[in-house]
C-alpha cells in the first residue's frame, strides 16, 4: 500500500481526506490540480508532497511545447507555486529547489532533454524516500523494547512518505521484530489524521491501535500506560527545535512531567540548516472552519466566534530525547550533533 | 438564560446535546427521561445536574399515589438510579443525599406532606446554587486584572449550574467590570462542550471569544498569549486534587510548565471531603462511538480499532495555584485550608 503511484508516466493519488470511510484513487496531470490536492491536504505528509510535488512538476510541462526562454520561466513560476501551497514542511521546498538546481546546471540543452531529467530526478527523489524510511527504521528501532506502549500523533507513516514513513516506519518493523507492541493515537485536531489515517494504517498492518482524543493523552501518560512517544516532523532547525502537526509540543511538555522519552523521527531533507532555531520556522494558519466545523461539514461553534488555528507547533530542542534521522539517532547536544551526523 | 425552568411545577430543560445549532426545550416528567437526559448529557454541568435531579425526582413521585412503606423505598430505589448516572460529579450524589436524609428526617410524616419537604428542598438547592455562584465570581473577580486573556475548558457557565456558572461566573463578573476580558475556549473533544456551549453562552453575553482546539493550547501559552487559566470541577478531594472535564490536567502542567497561574473554580457541595486524595475518585468511562465517531454521527476512525475514552481526569494539588470556592478563595497548603474554609 502507498499512498502514491507513478506508473507509464502517470501520477495517481489516493484522496487522503476521504480515509478511512473510502479509498479514492484520482490522477495528478495538471498544477492546478497538484496546488489543489497539497493544499486541500488530499496529499499530505513532509516528505510525501516533496516527491508528489516533483512528479507534478514533470507532467506540468510533459505535453507542452514550448522555446526554451518560455520554459525556463514557466518553469520557474511552477516551482514558486508549487512551494507556496504549504509552507511549513521544508522537504517540499527541499525537492523543488533540487529540480531547480537541475534546471539550471542542464539550461543549455534543450527543453525536451530537461524534462527527461526533472523525471528522473524526481524517480530518484521518489527512490531515495523509500531508502530513507528503511533507514529511519533500522536506526528508530533499537530504541524500541518488546513490548513497549508508544503514543504517536498525526501520521507519519506510508500515507506521508513514498515508503513505510517516520515515525510510523520505526514502529512498524518494531512490531514486525516483537508483535506485541501497542500504539495509542492521538486523533489530531482538527483533521484527525490521527484517528482516519494512522489508526487506518495500524490496523491494517494488523498492530494493536487504541485511539484517543488528543486532550486524554495527559491522563493515560500519568496512568502509566506509555513508555516512550515517537512522531514525525515537518521542519527541524539547526539547534534541534521541530516543527511537527500542532499538539506535538504540547505531548512534548507532557513527556518531560511525566519523565517519558520524547523522540522525533524525520529524514535528512527535513532539516533546515539554514535556520538557527525554531523560532525562524512560518508556521501555517487554516481556515477557521477547520475548527467551527466538524470536517469542513457540521457547524459546531457558533459563527460570530473567533478561531485560532495554526497547522503547526515548534518543540523547543530541550524537550526532545533524541532525533532519529536516516543517518542515525541523533542526541544532544543537538546543536553539535546534527552537524556531525547531516554534515 | 438559564438552562432548565421550574414553574408551574413543571420542569423544562435546554437539550444541550443540540445547542449551539438549535434551542430545543423538553419536559421532565418522569425518572425515565431525567436519568436518560444526564446520561446523554443534556443537561450537564456538575451542580445543574444536582439540581435537576433533585426536582426530577419531585415530578417522578408528584402524582404517584403509594403507601408510606412503599413510598419510602421506591424513592430509595430512584435516588441510586439518579446517582449512576453520573459517577465522576460528587453534586449529583450531594443533592440526591440531602434528600435521602430529607425524608428519613421526616419519614414519620404523610407521604403527600414528605413530597411537599422534598418539593421545598429542591426549591432551595437550586435557589442557593444561584447564590453559590454569586459568591464564586465575587470572589475569583480579584484574581483578575484589565485586560486579561483567559483560557478556559469545557463548560462552566450558565448551562453548567442553577446561575451563571463557576468559572464562567467569574469571566462575566470580570467582563462587567473591565469590558477588555479575552477568552480563549478549548474545543473539549470529544463531546465539544467548549466550542458548542461555552463559545456559545460568551458570544451571548458579548464577552471577546476565540475557539482552539484542545491541542493548540500550548503554543498558545508559549506565544504569551494566556494570562491565566480558569475551570470547573466535579469532585475535589479534601487535598484539593480536583477532577474536571477529561484535558484539565494536561492545561494544568502547560500552566506549571509556562509559569501560569491555574485556578479551579467550585462551590462546597464539589468538595468530597470523605475522600483524602483524587486517587479514590471514581472516573466515568463513556461510549467509544464518542470518539469514532464525531457527535456519534459521522464515522472518523476504522471498526476495528480500540478506543480509551475517559470522560474526566484529576488534577493533583500541586499543580493548581488556588480554588476559589463560594466561601472564598483557597490557596495551598490545600488540605489545611479546605478544612479552613469549608469548616
Amino acid at each position: 500500500m502507498r499512498a502514491i503511484k507513478f506508473k507509464n508516466k502517470r501520477l495517481l493519488y489516493i484522496d487522503q481526506t476521504k480515509l478511512p470511510l473510502k479509498e479514492v484513487w484520482k490522477e495528478c496531470k495538471s498544477l492546478r490540480v497538484g496546488c489543489k490536492a497539497i493544499k486541500e491536504l488530499q496529499v499530505r505528509g513532509a516528505p510525501l508532497i516533496g516527491v508528489f510535488a516533483a512528479y507534478c512538476l514533470y507532467l506540468h510541462f510533459k505535453n507542452k511545447l514550448l522555446a526554451k526562454k518560455k520554459f525556463l520561466s514557466k518553469f520557474q513560476k511552477a516551482c514558486k507555486q508549487l512551494k507556496s501551497t504549504r509552507s511549513t514542511a521544508v522537504n517540499l521546498a527541499w525537492a523543488l529547489e533540487r529540480l531547480e538546481r537541475l534546471v539550471l546546471r542542464n539550461k543549455n540543452e534543450s527543453v525536451s532533454q530537461i524534462k527527461e531529467k526533472i523525471l528522473k530526478e524526481a524517480m530518484a527523489i521518489n527512490q531515495e524516500d523509500v531508502t530513507l524510511c528503511e533507514n529511519m527504521a533500522k536506526h528508530g528501532v533499537k530504541l524500541i523494547k518488546k513490548g513497549d506502549r508508544i503514543l504517536t500523533h498525526c501520521n507519519a507513516g506510508f500515507l506521508a512518505t513514498s515508503g513505510d514513513g517516520t515515525a510510523l516506519a520505526v514502529i512498524y518493523k518494531a512490531h514486525e521484530l516483537y508483535k506485541d507492541i501497542k500504539v495509542y493515537v492521538d486523533e489530531t485536531r482538527p483533521l484527525l489524521q490521527g484517528s482516519r489515517l494512522t489508526a487506518w494504517e495500524l490496523t491494517e498492518r494488523r498492530v494493536s491501535t487504541t485511539v484517543i482524543c488528543d486532550n486524554m493523552a495527559a491522563i493515560l501518560i500519568s496512568e502509566g500506560k506509555i513508555d516512550k512517544i515517537f512522531v514525525g516532523a515537518d521542519r527541524i532547525a539547526a539547534n534541534g527545535d521541530a516543527a511537527n502537526k500542532i499538539g506535538t509540543y504540547g505531548i512534548a511538555i507532557l513527556a518531560k512531567h511525566h519523565r517519558i522519552p520524547f523522540y522525533i523521527v524525520a529524514p535528512f531533507s527535513t532539516f533546515d540548516l539554514k535556520l538557527d532555531s525554531g523560532k525562524s520556522i512560518p508556521i501555517e494558519k487554516r481556515n477557521k472552519d477547520e475548527v467551527r466545523k466538524l470536517l469542513n461539514k457540521k457547524k459546531v461553534a457558533p459563527r460570530k466566534v473567533k478561531v485560532y488555528n495554526p497547522a503547526f507547533d515548534v518543540t523547543p530542542n530541550k524537550l526532545i530525547t533524541a532525533i532519529v534521522s536516516d543517518k542515525g539517532v541523533i542526541k544532544p547536544d543537538f546543536k553539535q550533533n546534527i552537524k556531525k551526523v547531516l554534515g
